[in-house]
């Protein structure tokens, strides 16, 4: 009816003994930063100085977003409803679906897809965009409601020409940002999830990884709301949502 | 019926803004580690030097500890049920509760009021292990299912130690164990969590952020399985449990 | 490491064979209800017809309570993100917390334990407010935001009374209800979750499954709520929060 | 930023007043059955005498399945972590993804657009697989790991048969099996999910509210196995998995 046994490659356990990837996690400790042993947990090696540097600041970059987005809602209602950190914070992650975070996965998905045909830059990001628009579909990872530039954005392509990772996949994104604004008539800026789809994707990591990269980001963030909201919030205070409006079936009763 | 705005001291948002307890997030990026950035976030000041390589620490130690706990299976249980990436990490999350990882809070809220009392750390350690044995409660953060001496809790002293970190939580924590030897006639040495609770405690976090810790580090580890599962094995594969046995009521027949 | 098989006497299983409890599963279908169903899963045997009424009742009585309750705004909120319905059911069982639904397990606790305590309910209920006034602990079950009497607790008290299962359980808890007026000077009126905790407490229900009531009654009210927020609204829609006010520290810079 | 009102069309609240899709709950309370009022819920109306019978057996038909479900893993992975019944419950629900009660959505999803095709069932059917074998796609529904024959699917189709819900639908789903055999030369019979995926679409249910018909009749057993769990069982006893089998990077030591 089962396995046997699991295979794993992420960590070996014995009694004292705990390597992760290979490396003791004792030597680990104290030596190389968190976000470098991040890198390690997803990658299997250690990075270089430059990988490091980015792995770093991609993590910082989504690190928080203030009140607004579904993850905090989410978290922040589990708690209040009398739960425990975890489940709180649980329902955060939960939230991190293919409309929030998640156009990580989708446009490193694409990028990555599109990196591998023939041709430049330019020219595949003018076919990219004339599909899209003939499927009627949108471009995950550019356009943000609230930056009209998202200065994340900014920061981490700089950085990525500074380490010397500006490669096809982040071509490709400022490519498809050229495109969208040629072909649509208007700005859709690479927001902080085009930006880090397009670094990883040029950092060699899969798709696959993409939410991966925004939960272990943006979990910190998510502890600090669900602290402040355990710590100086009520129970049960009125998180929303806002008076609602009854649309269904007129008072009715039952018959015979 | 509801609030007419809430209040966060997290993160200030505004269009080409983010401002993260105050500080850019764009100077952030590149300049201090995604570890700095989540001691800021949970304790709203930069950390100095030592504080920073505390926190690096503390958050590779328990990054991963192989496929044995109930947050990988919870995790890998929800991906090969059929679900997206962040539902399976949010499954690992919610599984960190009284009894996997959540005796960082519990050790600390205990050693936090203690620490507090009058009297010397063996007097004190001496008192509160007399205490629990009066009421059979077991100290959390302490003993281990599999490492006799867990290796993290040597390295993260050590390292408290050299950074100046070792204070009257650590002495309080070390005196414990002590205590526990002596009083129950065997060795419960100090955990990963325990280690993990004391250091934190005397670096000046509320013992409320003890899971807290616990899963900023620990996601990672959950995404790389969950990783590991949607790339290496089948769906629905054969997770568990073993096979059941039933002892319930024996086959019967409706009445009439 | 692990068990070399479970335990379970809930349902038993063999190829062209499904035992619940010992029932035939196919033999239940068509000719048992639903909640009888439960019932059985819940307490091991079929219920008399007048458990059969209660049971009906009481799931119907929690069955959705439109659109404020916070297990609705974490459904919404999770499926608004861009997750599949059972993500977003799932979080809205999460928030069935203590304060949420949770009232039902606390309330039956408590009458259950006093219950068993000799006295008239209407002595046991005036020493027991006595002593939760002493405590400055609140008694769950009573009173609602919203509800000055709850119409639901009058129908379940009455279908008590007519099906024979008042007892010494709902007479405590009407007796708590007067108690807590006479000893606070005003009206706490016993509300739904009280009124369930009463009933199933004399139908001889264990108060740990007091939230597994609430649970599988509401869940078809979770599910109207999500098929509904997929059907008729758009992804990502301003659920909430309301604008958020920011008063974390002011905008500073890094040193050096 | 966010909206004004929530539209709702599932219950009305008011002071004292509660009405689901109309009727007033109190009025349901003692004279509609459960599975009605779930009909009610989800459908709008109340179901004819003959359209409760089904909806009685279809939930009946899902409520357990034993231990072995990766929903009852989860769940009492959950419990066993030292969390409350309502967050394992919760992890039983996210675990009923696309391949583990999915099969419902997704069986009536293909059999409600093939269904509004012109010709015979037999026909529509010989189609359907040819088109699915050549897209190497399986049928959802057909087949069950444990079941030659599902005893579930003969008596649902044969209540169907009873109360006149016997439709193109699940004649569809009957020519289904039928092609599926004499295509790929083995049986794949109709398992539970298949069978009311075909009855809930001659029902008129939008395929949409598949998994929440699994999850609404499931969550009961769920409730049951995490009592157990709780009642029976230590916390963090050896759920799971079996011991793992390492297979990353052998041993090696950090440079420099």
């Amino acid at each position: 009816m089962r396995e046997e046994s699991w295979k794993t490659a992420v960590t070996q356990i014995k009694p004292g003994e705990i390597r992760v990837r290979g490396y003791d996690i004792t030597e680990l400790m104290g030596r190389i930063s968190y976000a470098e042993t991040v890198y390690l947990v997803l990658k299997r090696e250690l990075p270089s100085k430059a990988e490091a540097r980015m792995m770093e600041a991609i993590l910082v970059a989504s690190i928080d977003h203030g009140a607004t987005p579904p993850s905090v809602l989410a978290a922040r209602t589990i708690l209040s409803a009398g739960n425990p950190l975890n489940a709180a914070v649980a329902a955060g992650v939960m939230a991190i679906g293919d409309v929030h975070g998640g156009a990580i996965e989708q446009c490193a998905r694409i990028i990555q897809e599109w990196a591998t045909r023939e041709g430049e830059p330019a020219t595949l990001a003018a076919s990219l965009v004339e599909e899209l628009r003939q499927q009627s579909r949108r471009m995950p990872g550019f356009g943000h409601r609230l930056h009209g530039t998202d200065p994340r954005t900014v920061r981490l392509l700089a950085l990525a020409e500074e380490t010397g990772f500006r490669g096809r996949h982040i071509d490709l994104a400022v490519q498809i940002e050229r495109e969208l604004e040629r072909q649509l008539g208007r700005r859709l800026p690479m927001n902080v999830d085009g930006a880090v789809a397009a670094a990883i994707s040029d950092m060699g990591f899969d798709w696959r990884l993409g939410k991966g990269f925004f939960i272990i980001s943006r979990v910190a963030g998510l502890v600090a709301h669900v602290y402040e909201e355990w710590t100086r919030e009520k129970p049960m205070r009125k998180l929303g949502p806002p008076p609602s409006e009854y649309d269904g079936p007129e008072p009715r009763q039952l018959k015979g």
